[in-house]
């Protein structure tokens, strides 16, 4: 098998099936008689490049050559994968297969991108229809994994069964839709959302951005992980989807949605939706599922709070909120006494930041740290504000040594001295303590420098006497066991 | 204002809301005549308080006490919120409300968790009906942000602004519905989502298991972050909205789904959509959306990543087929020469390792000399496998210089050199590279340790022998310069 695509029609479909192939090795020949085809492709590959290699821990092949091209006729050489995605007019489509199958390999896979069209519709007037197939992906392609791939009644299943090793090569997921429906399945979701939202607005409920967050901050996040039968699985409780049926049944025939043609609620479909979803997840108990559940919208809110957006946006603000008026948000010219080393973290330790065994990770001591000297820059008046005019602290140089370990949950405070503060200079020595008990050292070296050119730099004279007082202060705590020494050197 | 809160009804929502004003630092009372409530409120507080302190990074107060009381007279005393979360049937929730009235303070606010019900059917024949609002929570309600805040006509405002306030304070996001309509609004698109599933596999074209897939793949996760209209708005390239809704307008009367009671497709409809959506996100450009919301994406993807859970757990799996065959995934008994450093990482620098200038930060240097070390860890036989049996290295010490920058994308390598390995010691020497490009050096010494005393032990035969073979080999390779330094000290 060749690892050649062709790509017809580009836009930002095509462009995002194109990186895909591209990024994981692939040789991809583009179609589309639009003049602007190449500069819209560069900017969609362009978001590809700087987003979809980090979805993967380890480096992605060499990318495979892109070209562009004047016929069908010339796109489909040696191409083992054909994807169209021309604008969703079927007569559109229908023309353009009849085209490709004049010269494509017989062996080659055609799939649609259509949002809508059943292949069996595709596959009108088509010189080998078994060749045709739908595999519907989502925006934007370069990072959704889902493709619905929908076959009809007459493609053959061996170019099915390869369809479906390509998609999973290439880092994605082919939900095999066994029976052809219009708009497959997911699409029928957002589009009955989209037509309950359009209501919504127009008879002024609900505004746009309301109904967004109506999504984002609540079942947008849950659905992320896992979807609405599991999700509701785990809402009845170790009764499971049984009772949640039982509970939630009577709702069917209320006006909860202008979606007013219901299936019956009988005992038979009771039946069907709780043996498969027990065929699901019957394998982990309701009490598991909770666990892994709440693992994964910490981790996927503390995601988005990394991003400050949605509801990361949210838990930042509530935790600027939680650190007003007390000594996390305090500046040094606050202090009165500033003779003690400084509480610069005061945390719990997230469940995203620990192993299978619930043991804080290697790396997170060392993010601790870092939040523990961003907070002390933060104090000696090194803040956001100050970085925007183009100065700031870099680290040079970090020792850690473990001490003792924490478990998810765990309350653990960092106390900071300053070894030396000059000028320049600024050698920090953080302990990271649960109640009494030492976790962690951190000894660390940073230098002032111009963000504009990279090297040392003298940081404002309102810093250089906020870091002096310190240091001055701090001498008399003397130095602290193990600071000074290198890996492996003895007491 | 108190802070105390009193909790009508147990359950998994009535004890969701409680873990929220806990461990916030509120008093909480409990009225919930099942003999059981007591145990089920044990198992939702002991959920919350695993996962709940790490959506921020700082401390959450010192929580509030708990009691339970017999008594709807006794459980309101003091109480600032009154949360009742009884069984969805109309003429409890009546009754609760009246007798809740009789007794509680006439500025607290009487909140219901109801699903469906309308404050103007939840105010009949109350006290003071202006006292009662539906507050919406979603499950888990200690770690979901939305809380759909519903009054009625005669709500009194003042309450209203009350409700948003504490709200906010135990880190939620209040949705306020301006015009009260039957199951609010997120639960009406779960419900047409509900509805249509149920077709869908009534009529047996997926299972729920390929709905969940269907979800969770793909608008799942998009959703997480943006809602549906900020998420077609970016679908509709720089044109945004009006160009998006031009697309897929006329698809309304299409049998896409069995919500066919569409809403007319006006220019009308069209404008006042897109001039919502204008005001909602007309601040960014659509570029500017594109790029946040990759990053978003990248982030959640990769926060599953971590939980080997849905859209994490296939790039696990896409990544351990592209380590196959290649140096990544070959054990040290496999390779004929060990004289030189060995490649233990190869990767792009994800965008969520990055600050918001594109420079990867400080702690996930230490992210990448840790997967060093456990790659390392695996070529000697200290697989997960192994480490099942009881046994693994730890890091007892580490030493990082920092020497040049590397940006999102950036294609980085770690090249592991052993520079003592015997018995239960390891002592390794990592170097980071982009290209010829050396950005950083880790030092890292490791034991053996039994997982069962968590002292030192002995590695296995054959990790202490692969081990040697590499620390012997590199014995030629001498002592890298800035090996066995200490913070701050001189070259």
């Amino acid at each position: 098998m060749t690892k050649t695509a062709a790509i017809i029609g580009g836009g930002v479909i095509g462009g995002g099936w194109a990186a895909r192939f591209l990024l994981n090795g692939w040789d991809v020949r583009v179609f589309d008689p639009d003049p602007n085809a190449e500069r819209n492709f560069e900017e969609v590959l362009g978001n590809a490049r700087r987003s979809m290699p980090g979805l993967v821990d380890v480096a992605l092949p060499n990318a495979g050559n892109l070209s562009f091209h004047h016929t069908m006729a010339e796109v489909v050489e040696g191409a083992t994968w054909i994807q169209e995605s021309v604008p969703e007019r079927l007569e559109i489509k229908l023309k353009v297969f009849q085209t490709l199958q004049k010269h494509c390999a017989e062996d080659a896979v055609i799939a649609s991108s259509t949002s809508g069209f059943k292949p069996s519709e595709l596959q009108e007037g088509a010189i080998r229809p078994e060749q045709i197939m739908v595999a519907h992906p989502f925006n934007p392609v370069y990072l959704m994994p889902l493709i619905e791939l929908v076959p009809s009644e007459v493609t053959d299943p061996a170019l099915v069964a390869k369809a479906k090793e390509v998609i999973t090569s290439v880092g994605m997921f082919p939900l095999h839709v066994r029976k052809e429906i219009d708009a497959h399945i997911a699409d029928r979701f957002l589009e009955a959302v989209w037509r309950e939202a359009l209501w919504l607005v127009k008879d002024g409920v609900a505004t746009t951005e309301e109904i967004d967050n109506a999504i984002r901050y609540g079942f947008g996040i849950r659905w992320g992980q896992m979807g609405l039968f599991d999700t509701y699985r785990t809402a009845g409780g170790e009764a499971g989807m049984r009772h949640f049926m039982a509970q939630f049944g009577p709702a069917l025939k209320w006006p909860w949605t202008k979606l007013m043609d219901v299936p019956e609620f009988t005992d038979e479909l009771v039946e069907l939706i709780a043996g498969q979803s027990d065929e699901q997840s019957g394998h982990m108990s309701i009490s598991d599922m909770l666990r892994i559940r709440d693992n994964n919208l910490v981790a996927m809110i503390r995601a988005l709070k990394g991003q400050d957006f949605g509801a990361g946006a949210l838990m930042n603000s509530h935790e600027a909120g939680l650190r007003k008026g007390t000594i996390l948000s305090a500046r040094i010219d606050e202090l009165e006494d500033v003779s003690q080393p400084i509480m610069t973290v005061r945390r719990a330790v997230p469940l995203d930041w620990t192993d299978y065994n619930g043991h804080m990770n290697e790396a997170k001591y060392l993010q601790a740290f870092g939040d523990a000297t961003d907070r002390f820059m933060e104090m000696v008046g090194c803040d956001a504000e100050y970085i925007a005019t183009g100065g700031s602290y870099f680290t040079a140089e970090t020792h850690i040594r473990h001490v003792d370990e924490a478990l998810a949950g765990a309350l653990i405070e960092v106390r900071t001295q300053v070894l030396m503060g000059a000028g320049k200079k600024m050698h920090l020595w953080h302990e990271m303590y649960e109640g009494d008990q030492l976790l962690a050292t951190g000894e660390h070296f940073l230098l002032h420098v111009s963000l504009e050119t990279r090297r040392p730099s003298n940081p404002s004279d309102a810093i250089v006497a906020a870091v002096e007082r310190v240091a001055v202060a701090h001498v008399a705590l003397g130095t602290p066991e193990g600071a000074g020494r290198a890996v492996g050197q003895r007491p």
